[in-house]
């Protein structure tokens, strides 16, 4: 098991800033739109004939969350912003060496957008870079418009798959993502888990031992418990109670508070608050037990079955069909399921 | 100075449950409605060519509050509940006899409330008193509608009048009301100002020294002290910082945590959270001394000469016009104002 | 099924003010107080050989629960506040006339009080009457001495008794308990549990169908939901996730934040905030179906089997042993259990 | 005026990470740490001779505040850490060169410290560079420990200067610190403030007009708003009201919810929750008016005047005398200061 101190040189030659933006899929616009929007409080940024264009109240980007109109719910990409343009030809090229075809997405077909790289990591998941940005108005000091978990930005994925150790390998590697956190394997010897990141909080990325490829939840950050709470209190008055599938509850890794919501679609989304700076680049990572009680959920209470077993299916940004699920190669659960 | 312990037997005969409801003057029913409504998250309950009849997000009650549309701010009645409607009788008898004219209210002229029992109290305060409210939906638990500063119910009435101690040996005498904390004037030997009840908790009505009769503020009870905060930000992000003319901070005199609103008529709001139970009907009053700064400012930070020198003028229950003031017979201010 | 609406007048003739304070049942004092004390944060008021008496931060009584040494968890007696000391001697009366023999404990045996009258109730619930108590600091302004979960005052009892609609008709007949809320057996015709109270908020004692009689739980009111969750946040860290039974949620009944704890003895206490003002004594009892999945879990989580199988025992107020207790007449479980 | 987007290349060639620690001066060690560790919460690491070493309950670091005793109140130095011990030879180059004495501090000196750099920039203000710093227990998850204001980590320094616009420029050039916000003089033609930044939220380095150098505080950063309201509370019931300056309440630049105490020997400290993220290198600064009322506070309450009036004084890192001041180019004061 190796995990590096500190956030490694990218191979790739390009500066990923942050993780960004997510492209999920939804049966019905109006359900999505009442969801995140009526009852979450996320902000519209614009909705087409095929897709919802939602961002939080503190960002000033176009948006944090594409809701794109398919058969079913799951990933349509991953999006990541770089420093420069010129990062996309370098990602470009690094992906291509890798095995990973690349495809280019003009400017505005993604509203909001300029030109972005598309492809399938090395492990499957569907990633997007993209630099160019359009800047809308920020909501923060719009308090007046607050409305359900006031959900503030956008933070991270969480990724289910089969071998953690090479995925995390990758990502250090290609575009430099650090270790903040992360789990031991039941032996000790292998990574589980692991928390990695680039924008110098708890993580961007996510990886967690488990089928895939999968997205096991999209990580949106409030400035609080008490907006978790809030979200808690507006969904089930609104007679949506089973969308609230774990929590709220604190982890131990992380420190998040935190809430796991399922959307109409089943897609995961999760909402917390009380993570933590991770500014330097020499952070050494800290390490948890996989059995460790308090790892998992810091007061203790068991997760659902469900949250362990269920995950979303992740497109091929070439074909746009989802690609082929494998069984991870270490034991797929910690003992602290229901 | 004479400050009884626990809650003494009315002389009335009537049993005055709580202070109840509020009626205050506006000149425009839009502009309130904006303010209590939209900004604040008060309920509408009905609205009619004349006036906004409103409620707290816990209240089953038709309204706590009245907003009548006159030529200026100020208030027209201070509202009572009764445990039965022959207390209204009783009270009738008492009050006359007191020297006080009463005047019936039939059913219905107040929507939402049936016949009821005007006058102005020996020191000229506008009460009324009533027995039959309508029940109207509880929001208590329609968290999707919480808005602004999710106020829950109507608390107390702080009045000033020229002499605090005869106004509290009536309230006493006359309808029972106990003290549960009081400020001894700067000599220590009269009642400066003084909080008594009759539901339970620290005050229905609070009497404090200084031109009168006047109503200084209708306090309304908030769940935490977060929601005085929201109030705050939504206030200012809706332009309307200058309705926020104290606060927040903490009161040392009945642990509230507080902050006084001036409506867009110069009508005074309290919002408050943090006050206790006095649930014992023989609770020994708390005294406290006029200039300890921490009485009126917990944190230490002086209170505005506004929020001293000013307050709202009083309906005579039987001509509609303001009833005259007097000033006070002890000296009307403690040290710690700006 | 009868529910009366309001607040019945007591045939015993006593006023009792509210429930006041338990006595439970604990094998070490030093764990217990290192529990209650140290990681709670409830204010010692006095040690001895053989018990702790303990109260909250907002409470002036001298105690409001008593931890005595004993061979296991259990309960000693349910403690009530009464208006005046005759009501010891009307309630002597009445209870001896109901078949439920009494006893004097004389002033100072139980420390901070003055006589008290003790009984088991038809139902075998052993309570204890007091007028006379010791007044001591109150730490509401104390707020460099808060800690842990912030108790600020004791709330209620919540019992299991078989016949939760013969213990409702009695607690109301004699004591004038009136009902806040309360749920309907699963075939609409009987009452399942109800939520009684003297003092003008939800329960002084709630009773719920179950094995009995048993002391489920004693409530502590906590001023916020932070309060709760820094309870979580505290026992984790200090190695006591196994003391959190259930929570923290919401109740659709009462509105509680909750949080269900055991403490080193099995003992369950619960922690709650966000209950409301029962002021008016003609309140109409809101009522639940008993499979209404918000009503035990707002947010719709399934409550621990334990929650609902284990409870405390109580003492015979005479002879100190255990009462034994029956199966319930009714279902003893709504659907929503894990 | 230029005000640049973006965090600009460093021309020293160095990396600074981040501000990362001040040393204050204080009178008694005994009275600075009953402030800020019994009341506040900070952690004590190490208690030498003639200093104490704190953090905050997030910080991995040995220290982020050194309190030094000296004969009054003061600055020492504002510590920043950079990415590698090469940056301080690159940063002791560029010093010299830009007529700034450099001295080399050895390992230790100021103990859980590698070898140091310090001088006083152009502007007079004394800075120290670090990269070697011990790794102490992380109290992030002892909530059991934790106590007063929860402060989490040490976030920024305010500094007033005679011209904003030449340190501004020079920080940026030098240092490559990117603004964040800024405020235009009221002519609208000059920088009167800038909020500067290295680590990806608000800021590391403010600077006001004023007259300078001086320190006019050292921000640290809290979860939320309650942990500046319980600061209040424990201070006032600490008997320490006098400590609290000014707030609580928001800033609308940063949208700080702020405090400012002055510690007893009048060294100012904030504690500030609510700031936002800054992770883009190209951010694009935000732009307010000096007399925008809702600039300096969002909800219109007036700053005291020695908040703006008062500041402490620097040393000069060779002779440990206090550097002399000058008066500021630009108008000192907005409209809005009592």
């Amino acid at each position: 098991m190796i995990v590096r101190p500190g956030r490694p040189q990218a191979a790739s030659g390009a500066d990923v800033i942050r993780a960004s933006h997510a492209e999920l899929r939804v049966t019905d616009l109006d359900v999505a739109q009442a969801f995140y929007v009526d009852l979450l409080g996320m902000v519209l940024s614009e909705r087409t004939a095929d897709a919802l264009y939602l961002r939080g109240l503190e960002e000033r980007d176009h948006h944090s969350l594409v809701l794109r109109r398919a058969a079913s719910g799951g990933v349509g990409h991953l999006g990541y912003r770089v420093r420069e343009d010129a990062d996309l030809e370098r990602l470009d090229a690094y992906l291509r060496a890798e095995g990973c075809p690349t495809r280019w997405v003009p400017a505005g077909e993604e509203p909001g957008h300029g030109r972005a790289l598309r492809a399938n990591d090395p492990f499957g998941l569907p990633v997007e870079f993209v630099h160019e940005v359009d800047r809308v108005e920020r909501m923060l000091q719009r308090f007046d418009l607050y409305r359900g978990a006031h959900i503030m930005r956008f933070d991270h994925f969480n990724c289910q798959v089969p071998d953690v150790g090479a995925a995390y390998a990758w990502y250090a590697e290609a575009l430099g993502f650090g270790a903040s956190e992360y789990t031991a394997s039941a032996d000790g010897n292998s990574i589980w888990a692991i928390w990695t990141q680039r924008k110098g909080n708890v993580h961007d990325l996510a990886l967690m031992t488990g089928i895939g490829p999968r997205l096991h939840h999209v990580g949106y950050w409030v400035a609080e418990p008490s907006s978790v709470l809030r979200a808690c209190d507006v969904l089930a008055a609104s007679g949506m109670t089973h969308c609230i599938e774990r929590g709220p509850g604190r982890h131990g890794i992380s420190n998040a508070f935190f809430l796991y919501l399922r959307d109409p679609d089943g897609n995961r989304i999760e909402l917390y608050a009380n993570d933590y700076q991770v500014t330097d680049p020499d952070w050494e990572p800290v390490r948890w037990e996989l059995n460790d009680p308090r790892r998992q959920t810091f007061w203790g209470h068991a997760a659902p079955a469900s949250w362990f077993d269920e995950a979303m299916l992740v497109e091929d940004v070439h074909s746009g069909e989802f690609v082929a699920t494998c069984e991870p190669i270490l034991e797929g659960k910690p003992l602290h399921v229901t």
